[in-house]
């Protein structure tokens, strides 16, 4: 179960407004997800969230399926009331984080053996696998599991992860059954021109109902990322929603819906407020530096959220020097509202026929 | 500023409801309140405490004196305005603290030299000190410094420190300033009667808005506790609010507002929560343990808070295990109000003139 509809395409760029809806909530797009990996969004409640203006949250299958495990989820009735939470919900596959968190991986055309970053037990997971995974959790939207390249990698490992992907993608495809939520296809191939086109074409050959551009923001530098979307940009159907898997810096949000993306995921805000560093419209502070340590004005003045209304950069040092978790708990709020806000505030622009004017002012303010 | 009156007695015991009204807030007591050392209550927002109903909070002295430092709190605008609560606040004096956390201590009349359990840096907290930063730290209710003797000491040692803390009230009662602000003495003299009577005696004749029974609660058996605060509660002036420091256990709350005790603090619910244990109305679980895996049920099926609401011990469990933050927010959040709405049947059972039966169908169904 997914409809999504453009509402309104950008004149002079591949940006748009859309509405996307799911088994259990219906929003405007583009939108950014926060992550919350362990059936949490750290630090935060579902009603934190839904007063952030969150419309979809992201949780990782690996670490679900690790820990509480598949079967534990489905018992308590699904993700939704597992973890209190009553809007849409993303899967990733998994894929990612078995190459990123396991060790000791071996990869066949079968699947992925790994072991467990937790306490080292040995497992095994196939498209088949992850898909029986996926359905138990029951979230809104569920990944496909795909091979997510490392950058820099040489084109043939790039070609074999994506032979493998759309292998996988095929099975996915097939072995997905659950009707209250939509499946959707990776494209990956690296930062390769042909292998992009390839994977792309593959991948909506199998007809999803959304698509994904997963295998950016590895490590590669911003302009290749910015250079691939405008080729995918291309390739992707117009009527199905785009997702640009794990990324969220402020700048990347912004020239991806200048890409056409549709939805952004990661875990940067709440990480970056863990480590004591908030979001502002000029650019990233380190609230943590002695310099805050008597400044009164709140993190970001030109912010109206909770934390900016309520508490000061000296305060939030304050707590972070004590190693307090209210810390955390402020800077996650901030930081998520930061970017929820920045995509409310392009969306209002694409309604109004304005983005190019929200870009050229965006980018005036924020130094990346 | 604070005034305070006894509203209801009850006809068999020595408990009683009250008024009472500092510089930023009225309510009725008994009250329990919450322990926010560092100007946090751990893990919760003021909003969560209104929304909890905790009318008080405690800060310590001699953790915001060493940071972020007496100063820094006053240019902020006080307590109140640096960490955001509008309700009342009362400030201990350090006392504890000096005895329980620093090292290398060495008192004499004049006061404590100690180092830092942060840095290890020298000190000298005197009385005249100690009502210095209490009033820059701006609380509605500010505490003497005393000194708190261990459990188990000597009787000589008991009566060296209701000594020099009978010294020290009277200097604290002189150097204290601040009209807005109530300074209320403190009761020592360990679990020896007679000195309990000495030490009533002198700081009831220092004539305080309030009093406190300090020295509890320090390690001494419970039935120790009792007898000595059966003892005080004839000491102390009936129309003045009394205080219990550092006791938060239900049994004790309820055994203590028996015994005429007005106003409790504890880090327990919070320190419990941290490990993993919440109350209950049947008494202590420990959510971690694997028993509750697949625990669908609420933390406390007879409690009405936000948590148990919305979230089933299997989910907190999963939380604990995943070393997320979330699991400690809402376990604080669920301890902390168990106490507060203990306190709220309380007075409700007082204003009814039931509360014998409260007490008697309490230790039917909590097990300590």
């Amino acid at each position: 179960m997914l409809k999504f509809k453009v509402i309104k395409k950008d004149a002079s760029s591949g940006a748009r407004l859309g509405e996307l809806e799911t088994a259990h909530w219906k929003c405007k797009t583009p939108i950014f997800m926060p992550v919350g990996t362990q059936a949490t969004v750290k630090t935060l409640t579902p009603e934190d969230l839904y007063e952030i203006g969150a419309d979809i949250i992201l949780s990782n299958t690996y670490h679900l399926y690790l820990r509480p495990g598949a079967d534990l989820v489905e018992k308590a009735g699904g993700l939704h009331k597992f973890m209190n939470w009553k809007r849409g919900i993303l899967t990733d596959s998994g894929g990612f984080q078995v190459f990123s968190l396991s060790k000791l991986r071996k990869i066949t055309d079968e699947g992925v053996y790994f072991n467990s970053h937790i306490d080292g037990s040995r497992h095994f997971l196939t498209p088949q696998k992850v898909m029986e995974i996926e359905q138990k959790l029951g979230a809104d939207i569920a990944m496909c599991f795909d091979e997510c390249a490392p950058y820099p990698c040489t084109y043939e490992y790039a070609k074999e992860a994506l032979r493998r992907t759309s292998l996988w993608a095929k099975i996915c495809r097939e072995h997905h059954k659950r009707e209250d939520q939509a499946l959707f296809g990776i494209v990956q191939g690296s930062i390769f021109d042909d292998l992009r086109r390839k994977s792309a074409e593959d991948i909506v050959a199998l007809d999803f109902p959304g698509y994904a551009v997963g295998g950016l923001s590895v490590g590669e530098p911003k302009s290749e990322m910015y250079r691939i979307l405008e080729l995918t940009h291309t390739l992707l159907p117009e009527d199905k929603p785009r997702y640009l898997m794990g990324v969220g810096a402020p700048e990347d949000l912004v020239e991806g819906v200048k890409r056409g993306i549709d939805m952004f995921d990661c875990v940067l805000p709440t990480r970056l407020a863990r480590h004591g560093t908030a979001f502002t419209h000029q650019g990233r502070i380190t609230v943590r530096n002695a310099g805050f340590a008597e400044d009164f004005s709140p993190v970001d003045p030109w912010c109206d959220c909770y934390v900016c209304k309520n508490y000061s950069r000296a305060y939030i040092r304050h707590l972070i020097k004590a190693e307090e978790i209210l810390a955390s708990r402020l800077l996650s709020y901030h930081n998520i509202y930061f970017l929820t806000s920045l995509m409310a505030k392009i969306r209002q622009a694409l309604a109004e026929g304005r983005f190019g004017e929200f870009y050229d002012n965006f980018f005036r303010q924020y130094k990346p």
